[in-house]
């Protein structure tokens, strides 16, 4: 395919970090692509970017180094050492890529500005490396819950209020996203944020053709629920409730065990399961900083339901992951589906993408296998 | 629909008990029918024997009448106690039923004379009742494994040495199921012994266009492996090692932790897990025996899996489970969806029924949410 | 020993229930002291009460009658159904013998008046049944967290302000305790509620030479922790952080869900355990309402510890009990072993029943085995 | 204390090359003594050698250097990189003080020649270093059971036997304690082999009047069960069941999964359970090999039990550890121990120091904290 850029809204972070180290390590055939799910035999003949088409740029509003983030990451077990010392010296070629994010709290101008220069990062990267099109992708911390205004349902109305000085009209996600389609870019939310889910950004895509994926990459806890709750409802038994704990070490216990943060995301990850079982469940639900665990994430889930006759029964899960591993192919695979959407032509929510996420835009599927056979079939149609 | 028989091989067995109170609780609308794949909307314009229009009985080679069995299944949590006492005066119209099973140990004419009476049984049933036809499904107590003999290849051969006093050439369960296709019968093992799956007996059933299916109704582990293993596989990841304990009591733990026994059951789960993973994996399992338990049974999961950049990972699951309360909502479903199958003209091995075993005949496909797709389709065909 | 009274506030709660059917039934020989610390060959020689010579009453703020809340218990798994049977015709004697509690919101003159009448009720329960003393356990629902008064600091005042119509200087818990030792009777709080835990009413007992224990009975989570946090300790082993999750079903679910009432109960689950480790850990805490539950109670922990060389390792439990179960026969040990204080002449917060308490009063010891061989040999001298 | 020697029989193995790792590291105080607990304050007085006073030395069968497997154990997560940087120069010094160890298929000559060969070893570094006293601490891999002979009931007996050629009256841990004792030394049995638990040997090491201990370091599973135990106790809960499951990968699951070899060590771990209990009860023990574990060591242990009027309950945990990581600390702290004892003029076997071991020699106290306290002031008196 033709060569293809990747931008990475946070892309210092450790899911950035870790999809970056991974692709230079894939290019040099240093690890097989292991939780690539698009390198699977299914996806052979689907016509993709290969590792060595794909370039790399992105925004973030934090200093750290890419190569000194690697470093923190091989010490907390997600890189392995040898695979660090392998890419090293490539990830400068990466570093030089990085240009300043935007946050209302560093940022004097207007949201119209930021916008405008967040567009023209992204145009220059593809004009400096020939690029045929660019996926952007938001993988910085999950945003607090941003208030509803009248501007986001109407496009003229919102541009209006980001060209007023002084305003904050659009969360730092939302900004990203609009400029992404202001730049032709497919935008893929891997994060619960607000993104391009308002009315006035889906109309913009719209009128500009851009196809868009979200939100929130399924990783963990509910990447597991959405396996197994078909079990329960294709077996007829009843699920009384659905209690879940998770614990998580890193930057992202601290934002989300903060209750504003999580509400987008236990938001999220409550939706999908009342679809996935067919009725409302007692499903509490908690996510607890624990920052000893570094990388680690470890969920605690306990189903009791019913079956036959009303015998009590019950299931208990642990799952134990390190999210940057899990979510980094991820963000590769969206990046190469995206790109093969674009060039095929397909534009507005890629419901097929599903697969992907908690809270998938375009679907209300949340079983796992379904939405393995329709990622399949539709990739076949590219 | 028809009326139609339910013959269980082994009616006075947990599994048995637990399913004749079951349909006399449907029956009579004292519980709704949780646990009942068939009894969901998917199925409803499905041409079925209603639940008054099964008639049951069986042969067992035991004495303990279905009253007491039904009643040390209430004080174990099986049967909840309303239901018992509902039930309870029409349990006697099954009892009625029940016939004398074979047993090597306890019969002393040839296979061919045992196999003749048992045709008999299930004929004079059908007559007495005015059935349309009888399903026959095996619940009776798994069997040591049975050598191979010559004799399984070849029909001619096989009928010849069952008339040979004193010669014991097939297993009981494989008796029940030639004397079930004798009576024209569809034969349904829920069990992994012997039963239908020797040449010559497939031989016999293709002859007479009967239809049958099995083996091993997946209650637990095993039905939570064949739901969770597609994550790995289609998320790419690599599983390591899936080890597994299963603890149960009663008359199960003792017969399957002794090791004779336990060789059909180890086998029939071990199948399932290379197919699904696409792989060998290191996968010990053990089967013990605790009755303390009664009739609950609890298994144990760790899976060790590996993601990207080779990051080291795991997942472990414990299953809370009563036995008997899994299984006999699956033996109403088989009868059923087996008794529509004969009607609709079907014969040979049933794959499409693959969504209920452990071991599916006439099926290579594991996967839960694939093998429901493929019932609920060819339900929609009969 | 002499008759003895047991006097419990919240006499129609779970607990109460549960201890005094189990009374019955030990009384009657039906089952074995299973769970009943006192029962124990090592407390052969105290001068304890006999079963038949213990005599029940008590306060309550409900009216469901003693027998419909056992027979709520036997449907849930907490009482077996013969055990009801056989001291069903009994529970009568008690029933009789409840008298209706103190609540701020059913009561309309002071809260001087409300205790009078509480120590009457007891006195004359004493003196109908000629017993030599009786002892009065707390185990009524869990209360909101009580604001500090200045009163609480002196006796003279709080007596005063108890007299001034309208008034609420204490909560509940607060007056049974004042009502108890005013009647000259051992006060034990098997709740985290405040209770006797204020200056004043310590002051009146230590006049009165009243002997007390409390808080909060250890039978769950706790419990588990007390036993199994000196493995760290005396291993020299680093509890990085000690992770737990409650699920609850019943009423107790519902009001320790309730953030107001959790309040307290929390507090007291966190103490113990930076006691136990010597040092205060990550110690993310939840409890949930899970109705669906019922009696049953289940708590995961997860607790992640650093060894030799940093090595980074991690325990989990899950423990399923029904709290009942484990919190009434404790009822009647501590009332076993306060009337034998009483009666050895013993006041003040009896510290070596600390074996029995999240959070204890005159003791700063956590460690069960610890608090075991203090209870035993303290037991030795009464 | 004066200069100690630390000899290890099998001191390239993991656990080995984690204490000589540990202690080099101890020593330049690039880790501070976690999992060490004779660096516990309440040892502080007590004459124990320090770090720098310890030296190594050891017998192993097998050539890989020292080096090699501690860089093994730092891939697999053991040792810490930096740490592993810092002793790296050291090792050699350990490295030249490790001497053939004996198997009777790589001998030739009798043994009694190959006890004298050990003996001489270990005198000779002694003699090379000073030193006032070696611990001889067996930390080799698990021997399978070795018959009964008469030889082993007398010390004559065995001598003679020893000294024909060709015969094999002991297995190599028990020539290796022979060997110690000959030398004088104290020895502690961190295996389930043999070693010195043969009436001949003891024999021989009374009248040398040397101290022992053992046997089989208390680690995981067990030291678990050791400290729950007292739980179910000390409340007078019934247990019904406690069975366990053991995942192991590295050389211990090759060689404990099978059958032969973990003869001794299952016997070693039934033992302790019904001697904590007070009782029998039903305990199916396993001990899987999963290589893909590397050092990590899991068990899956379910404790079903009885409370208040038969109220069935359970408790499971999981337990995630490295075994070299906890048992290499132990290893320091019984040669401190141990030689504090020899210089006490203790003899015989070292009851006090059940607290590390599944099968204390000398003692029949299983539970945790009754051990700690022993050992606490046992070591108050040397």
């Amino acid at each position: 395919m033709a060569p293809t850029g990747l931008w990475l809204i946070g892309a210092r972070g450790s899911v950035a970090t870790t999809a970056v180290t991974g692709l230079l390590a894939l290019r040099s055939g240093v690890v097989p692509p292991v939780g690539c799910v698009s390198a699977q035999q299914e996806f052979r003949d689907v016509p993709l970017p290969e590792w060595d088409e794909i370039r790399v740029g992105g925004h973030d509003i934090v200093d750290t180094p890419l190569e000194k983030r690697a470093e923190l990451l091989t010490d907390s077990g997600v890189i392995p050492h040898r695979v660090f010392e392998a890419v090293r010296p490539t990830l400068s070629e990466v570093e030089r890529e990085i240009r300043p994010g935007y946050h209302p709290a560093t940022h004097s101008g207007t949201q119209a500005d930021a916008a405008r220069t967040l567009t023209d990062d992204i145009t220059a990267f593809a004009r400096r490396h020939g690029l045929a099109r660019v996926v952007v992708v938001n993988v910085s911390s999950t945003e607090p819950v941003f208030p509803d205004l009248p501007e986001h349902d109407d496009l003229g109305a919102l541009e209006a209020a980001m060209a007023v000085p002084g305003r904050t009209v659009l969360p730092p996600s939302s900004v990203a996203a609009y400029a992404a389609v202001r730049a032709g870019c497919p935008f893929v939310d891997f994060t619960p944020s607000t993104g391009l889910r308002l009315p006035a950004l889906r109309e913009l895509a719209r009128r500009g053709g851009i196809p868009y994926a979200g939100s929130d990459g399924k990783t963990g806890e509910t990447l597991v629920r959405s396996t197994l709750a078909p079990l329960f409802t294709t077996r007829a038994l009843t699920v009384r409730s659905w209690a879940g704990t998770n614990l998580l070490g890193g930057g992202d216990g601290l934002t989300l065990a903060d209750s504003e943060h999580a509400g987008s995301k236990l938001a999220s990850k409550g939706r999908g399961l009342s679809t996935l079982l067919g009725q409302e469940v007692t499903a509490p639900l908690h996510i607890d900083n624990v920052p000893d665990l570094g990388e680690q994430k470890i969920a605690w889930d306990h189903v009791s339901f019913e079956g036959f006759l009303g015998a009590r029964m019950s299931m208990q899960f642990t799952w134990t992951g390190y999210d940057s591993s899990l979510a980094a192919p991820l963000v590769l695979d969206l990046t190469r589906f995206a790109a093969a959407a674009q060039a095929a032509g397909e534009a507005g929510p890629l419901a097929p993408l599903a697969f992907f996420f908690k809270d998938p835009m375009g679907s209300t599927e949340h079983r796992l296998a379904e939405q393995f056979a329709t990622l399949s079939s539709w990739a076949g149609t590219l």
